[in-house]
């Protein structure tokens, strides 16, 4: 039972310390989430009230169900942008249809992520890698921002990519409001100032750190009062400046998600990339908070609560939502001791709907867009493209294609990209294993790449080490690498294949080693293993393998050498080298 | 020059003793084929004489660009069955859109092996693993012996799966016409008996085991030659009975593919997904006759050879062709030396589809099922199902789903439900890989599972060996093995890594290893890896991880333990038990 309702858990030892720590943390995180939400459903093209609803009961599901005790859920940029490109897919922006299809969509990943969470399939999300889940936040960093352009200038434009985002400011620059330019630059600059310099200047005047922290959180909300009062002292919206209007007063809806079969089929593929997004991004925040703490978070119970939070933000008239990267941190430093900060915050968002949103009539969409570029910046990381190439030219294939095809074609086709791309070049590594001819290395009993190492070989014996576990994607380049071994070498009468790092052998590979004692048999020559693993040799055993294989099993590859080739293995014991045993970190 | 024409290698040394042979192999294919290739377009729902066609310039093509010396390609079953399924997708059977169709097919498959082969993508057909493979033919071989009794009851009837089959068959039953009944059970039980009992009373009888070979080949050429005269002599036509009818006299038309894209598109998957399946049933048969003569095949060349043949094919009025496994044995044992004899049985086919074709016109249909009955019948192979079953669940998974989605649904669901499904679970497998927390055993520098071994361990060190290497599928089952460790055990001050299996670290295992040493180092604990591979290590001095690992990367485990606490392994040296180290076959 509280494996599936983590709040009886925490709910038993809860006291008044915990909730005052709970309490400063909800002020803070509400202070910050009340513009990001306004913000993220604008960016998602949804009414800003929709941000609103989507903080409010999702933090209270995810108290109760989540096993984080710092993330912060609610609205986020990354799953704003790709709400925005599945339901553009299926309904014109600004629509009522529009806006049903966000909460069906919520609904879709709130089911997909309990359904995920009760099956115990958390480790699905692995598939997303970290050069892709990282390239996947640049590029939508990027298109994020670009987007938000239109706001600053103030025209109508649209578009799911850059190509097309570019395009359209183009074509409608003409349209061009001064005002909606000065605020949004002006907006912008300040929070830039505010998040560089505000902080340090704040403890030069000799406040503590944590409430110098604090003031700098409340930046956006800053920009906010500014502009909204200088849009409406100076009515600027007769000038054409574009601002939030009128927002409804009052507590979230209840919705009901329509039950059209065709639009959740649509909406399907996107809730599942969507999800995957969310959870990853989220999963890996709360470990990261969890673990400064040596607590303890469940992915697959991560699931069931994010899930919730999703299932909530569908039936009170929000959208889709995860746990958000700044704002857990914000939450975390606060003081946050339990979830329940989650639904303090959730009260504080309550009670700005009740009261806030006629102040809100005159904000113009400048100073959101303003803030939700200074908040997607943080995101675009170039660097990780440089350090990936470094290390791993395949890793940094699967990062280079997602960036691309994101911000050429869109958010889905992005990230099926880059999973498709990471998936084949896995395979097609462990398709072609390292495999290295190895000899034994003069005075020792150690087995070393003859290409590497001065080691004694054998006309006889040819042993071949394979580096990866054998299974169908390799099992042939197997076969030909060890047929090759033979009709390369005339005199051999042995081949030993060396497996300590064969972790596995599946049927296909069981076959194929079949196939390769046949032919070597055939031929001539004898088959042998050494050094095989325990529980791959337990396996082994199952089959008739063992039964037809020409040649033996040896426990160590220098027993082997030492039946096969009894010679050679003696002149090299006695053989003394300057390049003798290489150990280490040598290539092996 | 000689990698793209391989002709040109085995050509200069032609001479008549080879010669000899060669002609003599041809010959005795030749008889093989002609009922063969008969009764395979018959299966493809295609006029007799396409069989034929698909005969003779294909096998010159093969003979010219193909490195196996012993490979018969034409006509097979499986393909025709694959073609039949295709080409009814999108033409009727028995017309001339379906004719025009099987060549388009023939020659996108050519395309797509040849460019294959020049790309050198031959290893992606290591993607059909054994199990799949097997699980396919065997299915295949069902369907395709179901899809036959409609000639042997003389009724008509289609379906490209069992279900289908089996209700088309029931719904015409009333059809039924005694005369095909009589003279297909009669020629299946013929054949039967030419199989299983013909050879050893030609032996019994004083002949030669290589002649009795040669006339046991022939049955089917029997069963022919009986049926016809027995049809014709009774004009059974006249009583009903189904009958090849017109052949048309001459050699094969050249064939001009039809330029639709529509149709390129819409047979461009069931192509890729012949190719496969063709070449991987042609490789390993020619894999394992040139194993025979220490010769050597070149998978990608192979691809060439067998796509140029399907390009013959469909120039010439032929359809798809690979190298068949009978057959293709037939060849060897018959003494078959160089691809000429390929090149020599295409004469000899085509001096039959010259002067032959008349006497086929009262060759009875049911004769030729029940040589394609017959044929199939030794492709159907259930102990294989058991012993995979034993060997391992998750390979019989992927052949119990090939085998049920290809029977229930058809050929093609059938290859990618298995192929889905066996990297779906090679993925699952490599994705939460076997770990095992260690300790030294006593009186050695081995470390051990401490689940199964009596090993000493630290309160203070805790080490995990984690048997696969990382990638991004499993890099966040470490992240919470490890944390999980850590939060388990209060005193726990190091973590070591143990690494001797890991044949590779990418980028997201990086991060990984990044976010433990970061999560670790919040928990204040150290971080260490040991036996850390060579090219690993080269990788991970790429990276900035090892300048903030706040621990060691230690040699061996034992270097890792005696650094870390010298106490316990000064203890554990000095230990003596009875149960000391246990080595070799034993789960490590």
């Amino acid at each position: 039972m509280r494996r599936f309702l983590p709040v009886l858990e925490w709910g038993r030892h809860y006291n008044r310390g915990a909730f005052g720590n709970d309490l400063i943390a909800a002020a803070i995180v509400t202070i910050m989430l009340i513009p990001q939400s306004l913000a993220y459903a604008l960016l998602a093209g949804l009414p800003p009230e929709v941000g609103l609803y989507a903080s409010i009961l999702p933090l209270v599901a995810y108290a109760i169900f989540g096993t984080s005790r710092a993330l912060a859920v609610g609205p986020v940029a990354v799953i704003s942008l790709m709400t925005a490109a599945a339901v553009g897919e299926v309904a014109a922006q600004g629509t009522a249809d529009y806006y049903a299809a966000a909460i069906v969509l919520a609904v879709l990943s709130g089911i997909l992520l309990v359904a995920m969470g009760l099956l115990r399939l958390g480790f699905l999300a692995n598939f997303l890698s970290h050069p892709v889940i990282s390239g996947f936040i640049t590029a939508s960093g990027i298109i994020i921002a670009a987007s938000q352009l239109k706001h600053i200038l103030g025209i109508d434009a649209g578009g799911h990519n850059l190509v097309e985002i570019a395009g359209s400011l183009a074509s409608n620059a003409a349209g061009l409001n001064v005002y909606a330019l000065l605020i949004g630059v002006a907006a912008t600059a300040f929070l830039l100032w505010v998040r560089s310099r505000l902080k340090p200047l704040l403890i030069r005047l000799g406040l503590g750190s944590r409430l110098a922290d604090v003031i700098t959180k409340a930046g956006p909300v800053a920009a906010v009062a500014m502009t909204t009062l200088a849009a409406a002292a100076l009515d600027l919206q007769q000038a054409g400046l574009a601002v939030v209007g009128d927002v409804p007063q009052g507590l979230p809806p209840f919705a009901v998600p329509v039950l059209d079969p065709e639009l959740w089929l649509a909406l399907a593929g996107p809730a599942i990339l969507l999800s995957a997004v969310g959870f990853v991004e989220s999963v890996s925040v709360a470990q990261t908070l969890a673990a400064k703490k040596r607590q303890r978070i469940d992915p697959d119970q991560e699931l069931v609560g994010l899930g919730a939070s999703n299932l909530a933000a569908g039936f009170s008239g929000g959208y889709p939502v995860t746990g958000g990267f700044a704002r857990s941190v914000v939450n975390f430093d606060a003081g946050a001791e339990t979830p329940a900060a989650g639904a303090l915050t959730a009260i504080g968002i309550a009670l700005a709907t009740l009261f806030l949103t006629p102040l809100l009539y005159y904000l113009p969409n400048a100073t959101l867009a303003a803030t939700i570029i200074v908040a997607v910046l943080s995101l675009v990381d170039f660097r990780i493209l440089r350090s990936t190439w470094t290390y791993s030219k395949s890793d940094f294939s699967a990062m280079a294609a997602t960036i691309l095809v994101t911000l050429g074609i869109g958010v889905e086709a992005g990230i099926i990209a880059g999973v498709g791309l990471s998936l084949a070049l896995y395979l097609y590594r462990t398709s072609r294993p390292h495999c290295a001819v190895v000899g034994q290395v003069p005075g020792s009993e150690h087995f070393r790449n003859i290409l590497r190492h001065d080691v004694v070989t054998s006309p006889k014996v040819a042993t071949l080490r394979v580096d990866e576990s054998l299974y169908f994607a390799n099992a042939r380049f197997l076969e030909d690498r060890i047929i090759d071994l033979v009709t390369d070498g005339d005199t051999i009468r042995h081949v030993v294949l060396m497996c300590p790092a064969v972790n596995e052998i599946d049927a296909s590979a069981l076959h194929s080693l079949e196939e390769i004692n046949h032919r070597l048999k055939d031929a001539g020559v004898f088959f042998h293993l050494s050094e095989v693993k325990g529980p791959v040799m337990d396996r082994l055993q199952r089959s008739d393998f063992l039964d037809h294989l020409t040649g033996q099993v040896f426990l160590s590859q220098y027993d082997a050498f030492r039946t096969l080739d009894p010679h050679a293995a003696r002149a090299a014991m006695r053989a003394e080298t300057a390049r003798s045993a290489a150990i280490g970190h040598e290539d092996q």
